[in-house]
């Protein structure tokens, strides 16, 4: 994303397609996030080279190492990264998301996936698992990943000197888990991240994604079109949170959204308009065939989009909602493409910062969110506008911080930090 | 090794335990070794608890994330991270190194490492495989990581945002590896690195990892005791080096060393004395114990080194360093103990500056060593008084840069970058 959420965004001049890979460019977005007093930095993430590079800037970095560089260079802002439980180890991504924690001062977060994706299969030598056993290892992954967070004490670590004692050994615990996907001793070779465990973050939609969230994740990121869409998502993720006997505010829901943005209206429509012009077709085309699971070709650009089969495996929620879509509106295919140009399935929306900010206070007011992610269509330009000009409208509104609120990310979000699993009861109520 | 490579250092009050994890302090090594203009950090790892943590402070940081947050603050010094071939899959680690390469601005490099322990083995749910199969997995592995940097031709990014051209896709190659070990399809979803591949390290010394070393590697990092072993190794790689059709020059032999700097010969001694006293007998048994294949117990403290089985198995070469060790010198357990606790099989050499300069020259001009690896017995002391003391003193003896040479890790080392297999002959020629 380091040019920005619109696929188009790499030909608009206002962008620096060159510094893909170039950190200081990814540097220079974390400190104007941080400058915005925005909550983190989110990296989505595959491990494969999906979409077709010859009309777009694909080929990035990886967003751990990534993040860690960010770290380096901020001092606030959250840093979350994609990793795939499906093509990991639980005592690897444990152990990296402890040093980023470590290294960040509690400020990472992990979004869980579980790569839908048959590509993504290929590179790592195994058929594409089914839906529900990719989410039945993610679950299993999960667990084993927190005992390892769990697997020093806040308070092992003694540090006597002179005594020669450096940890209280009986509170560095062997997990010695041994499930259906995993079989894990530990103790991880990483101490206690200063969060407990790292933020958790899901972003699948589908009944599964949707049910680990309500168990397991803190914070959703999500692709919803209308408002009503969005209650429903809310209201429906809030009520399995109760199910599973976690309170609403366990969990954040947070919707994806794209804001052009202009000083006035018409402005905000010229630059969506000039985005619109350097879409290349053959490229969403492609994009759509892939997530519709039919072949499409020019030909079809003026025309509706034909019925799509209803499968039962992969990403079915984003079908379903680009499928929603072209129907509710009407589209042609062309209409559809620059309608998901904008976000990949995220809610795009053009006007001045007061109405970016209106949209934004009607969803949080309407139970539609709990906050957003901001998905700029280019960078560095279109974060730091929405920084500049929707964060302080946000403010006097009173509906965002001027300063950060603490020092970890989970203290940003109001999250509780987790204790121990292995804790006395005692030392856990310390560690709270 | 945050306080220092002595296995007391931490007990020493000129290390700082307490940082152990904390990225700052690593960051000021860093950026004192850049000062003395050597050429990388070097950072060991294991993916297990090593050790006992009782009597020493571990739990330290994962290299990878780790040397991100040093490319950050440093702009000139290499970063080597140690990976291991047996518990990872080629597709991250090919991705994270590239990511590294590019951060940093092609300063990275591999340790390749393929774990020895059975504790390691553990913490993935696998039984330990044998040192042939790992050697075996582990040389496939490289392969598909070469391909995988190879994936993307030099010249692959045209950039072309009138035109809508971003990549010349006929430069982005599938690689297709079906191998016993791996099928990975590729190509890889990060840009070709910097260095073309990320320098290639590995540390092994038994037959089957000098034989990878003499293949693949572009530096080795080896434990030798005496001037006569040394030689004996560095000639014996450099043959084996030959005989697979490479130049002498394409490997650098660096033994470890760890000095002990003082500025009197009386101060270094009264040093490795004050480090000796901090000696926790208990857990060097353990690590010797370990080692050796043998439970040695403190009644065995004051005798000399029982008889110790030759195995087939696992750190064979390590082994029979600490053996013969004790052999030749004619050493108790306790004083085999206080040689070992300095580097782990390291040599060790107390001295004022100019005496560490003589022995780093007598094996430089001996051929037993292109260049060493440094592991100063504590941090960031030992470090600093090499940088200020030795170095200068390398320096007018016309042994050690004033500058860095180049740009790149493999710049400063005098390696060439090695070009894309899929380019055609033309565009190699370009690339180097």
């Amino acid at each position: 994303m380091g040019v920005g959420h619109h696929e188009a965004a790499w030909r608009h001049p206002r962008t620096e397609p060159a510094r893909l890979a170039d950190v200081r460019h990814y540097q220079e977005l974390a400190r104007i996030a941080e400058r915005g007093k925005l909550d983190s930095v989110f990296l989505a993430d595959g491990v494969a080279l999906h979409g077709n590079v010859r009309h777009n800037a694909l080929g990035g970095l990886e967003p751990l190492t990534l993040l860690s560089a960010l770290a380096a260079v901020t001092d606030h802002i959250g840093l979350i990264a994609t990793v795939s439980t499906t093509y990991n180890e639980p005592f690897h991504v444990a152990r990296k998301f402890a040093s980023l924690d470590h290294i960040s001062g509690g400020r990472a977060g992990w979004n869980i996936v579980t790569s839908a994706g048959e590509a993504e299969a290929r590179n790592f030598g195994i058929e594409r698992p089914a839906h529900a056993d990719r989410y039945a290892r993610a679950a299993e992954f999960l667990e084993v990943t927190r005992k390892l967070w769990d697997s020093w004490e806040d308070d092992a670590i003694v540090g006597d000197r002179v005594g020669g004692l450096y940890a209280d050994t009986g509170k560095i615990h062997a997990i010695e888990h041994a499930g259906e996907h995993f079989a894990v001793r530990g103790p991880l070779n990483t101490s206690r991240p200063p969060q407990g465990h790292p933020l958790l973050v899901q972003a699948g939609s589908s009944e599964a994604g949707k049910d680990f969230a309500a168990r397991h994740a803190e914070a959703v990121f999500t692709a919803q079109q209308t408002l009503a869409e969005g209650q429903e998502f809310y209201a429906d993720l809030k009520r399995r949170l109760v199910a599973h006997g976690r309170q609403p505010d366990e969990l954040l829901v947070l919707p994806g959204i794209s804001p052009i943005i202009g000083s006035t209206e018409r402005e905000a429509l010229l630059l969506e308009k000039e985005l619109e012009d350097l879409i290349i077709p053959a490229y969403g085309l492609a994009q759509l065939s892939t997530m519709t699971g039919i072949e499409l070709t020019e030909d079809a650009l003026d025309r509706p989009l034909p019925d799509v089969p209803v499968e039962t495996e992969g990403a079915q929620s984003r079908r379903k909602l680009v499928v929603d879509l072209a129907r509710r509106e009407d589209l042609t295919v062309r209409q559809l493409l620059g309608r998901l140009a904008g976000g990949r399935g995220h809610r795009v929306v053009a006007g001045t910062p007061e109405q970016i900010a209106d949209q934004l206070q009607e969803w949080f007011f309407s139970e539609a969110a709990d906050g957003f992610n901001i998905m700029p269509p280019i960078l560095p330009g279109g974060l730091s506008d929405f920084v500049d000009y929707v964060v302080p409208e946000l403010q006097v509104r009173g509906l965002f911080r001027y300063e950060y609120e603490g020092r970890t990310l989970r203290e940003n979000y109001g999250l509780d930090r987790p204790g121990s699993r292995y804790a006395t009861p005692r030392e856990v109520a310390v560690a709270r």
